[in-house]
């Protein structure tokens, strides 16, 4: 078993469904009082969301986009968020890169070395080369994208059941036990069959909240035999519970009652 | 036809096949003289190979990842990198993004509106609207990977021809003429088809230099009819070059000899 998942078990408390809080800033939705400061106050915004849900979330999952949008400023936000999430709550860099081993490696050193993420999301496009330089981290996590959440995932995820295809290859690169996989809410039929496929890997879930999947058919659909073993991510849902100046109060409520459907489910 | 295609066009000079310099700095590979400043001489080391195949190449195009790796230090190097590349030559921000659209605008947005890049390289694994955003830059172009150079193409591009399917969307996403695709030097066979199926769009071929594909081959299966619409990239072939002080103009040879074949092959 890979110090990824250790952590994660830890993070799980028990749980078999886990929140996964999506920490994806956009200053554009912040309330009035942030607003202003546009991305300056993404690294406030955050604190004060980390601080009203650590209690709840098992992972914590920012995207880089949402940070690579500003420049320094962005990535110095991503940092500094980084610093101010407690060391037991697992991180996931959802950043789904995909290149050519050459330069899987550079993002491996700035994701894992540089940012210390826990785990990343990689995009399976390019092939089994180009996750192997992530997978040589042993100690963290590769999380690998199967079926995603949008309508989009029909146009080339579905072509002959490329999704099923990608699942195998990563049982295969699963040596490290360090593996993991994304399969949407949207998707509660094949995530059933994923799930008999992929043995115990955790599988991350976007997709319930702001798009509309359905928890209780996901849990159904997903749960592993281990504690952590899936990990639904909420993120607008949480993030923007509120647009007053009590928005960390509303995310914490807003996670409450979702670690309490996750809990009904199992 | 978009701005992007025009600026390309321009760029091309005439030639049907042009040079693609990639400028992917490593700085364990850097010449003696400069690898004792590691990553803060990514930019003097970028600057000297630009000044040394200005003159010889359509386009650049900086992979992210050699930037990433460095945190603030790359990320400056690569805004100073851009803004020492003549306006004329086209600049390609290699990043294979791809996510769903409300995390895709916000790479958008980091590449074309913070970077400032004429085009980008982007991931289709996750469909059409992780795609649109970038699309709707109607004055820059979209590089779509279709059959990687890597080893890992065979997993699943080749999936019941998934490369082929990906060709037809990329030719339906090319409403404002600002789309292009990717396909490696080691699939000559597969490029003719692909060019048959893809009209004028811009080709770009990595692969051919350190991966070893057939210049002649890429140039007879993948020319347009345009200018400047078989982009082929080299990266290790043209940087290192050599290791001693004359590494620019050994980069400036490797380029020469390249546009040369470029021309033969017409």
């Amino acid at each position: 078993v890979s110090k990824f998942l250790d952590k994660l078990t830890a993070a799980a408390k028990g749980q078999a469904c886990c929140l996964c809080v999506g920490l994806d800033p956009d200053p554009g939705k912040f309330p009035a009082h942030l607003k202003e400061k546009g991305a300056g106050a993404i690294s406030e915004f955050n604190r004060a969301v980390i601080d009203a849900t650590k209690d709840l979330a098992a992972v914590y999952k920012p995207n880089l986009a949402f940070y690579e949008a500003h420049g320094e400023t962005g990535l110095r936000a991503l940092s500094e968020t980084l610093a101010h999430i407690p060391s037991e709550i697992v991180t996931i860099g959802d950043a789904k890169r995909g290149d050519i081993g050459n330069s899987a490696k550079q993002y491996a050193r700035a994701l894992f070395d540089g940012l210390g993420f826990d785990a990343v999301t990689v995009n399976p496009y390019m092939g089994t080369d180009c996750v192997l330089p992530f997978l040589e981290y042993a100690d963290r996590g590769v999380i690998v994208l199967v079926l995603t959440s949008n309508p989009g995932s029909a146009d080339f995820q579905r072509h002959h059941h490329l999704f099923l295809r990608v699942v195998e290859m990563a049982a295969e690169w699963n040596k490290s036990g360090n593996v993991g996989i994304v399969v949407g809410a949207q998707h509660p039929e094949e995530l059933a069959k994923i799930r008999l496929l992929a043995g115990d890997m955790p599988i991350l879930v976007p997709g319930v909240g702001a798009q509309g999947g359905d928890l209780a058919a996901v849990i159904e659909a997903g749960k592993g035999k281990e504690p952590g073993r899936l990990l639904v991510n909420v993120s607008r849902g949480i993030l923007y519970a509120s647009s007053g100046v009590d928005f960390a109060d509303a995310s914490r409520k807003a996670a409450e009652d979702l670690v309490g459907r996750m809990k009904d489910g199992d």
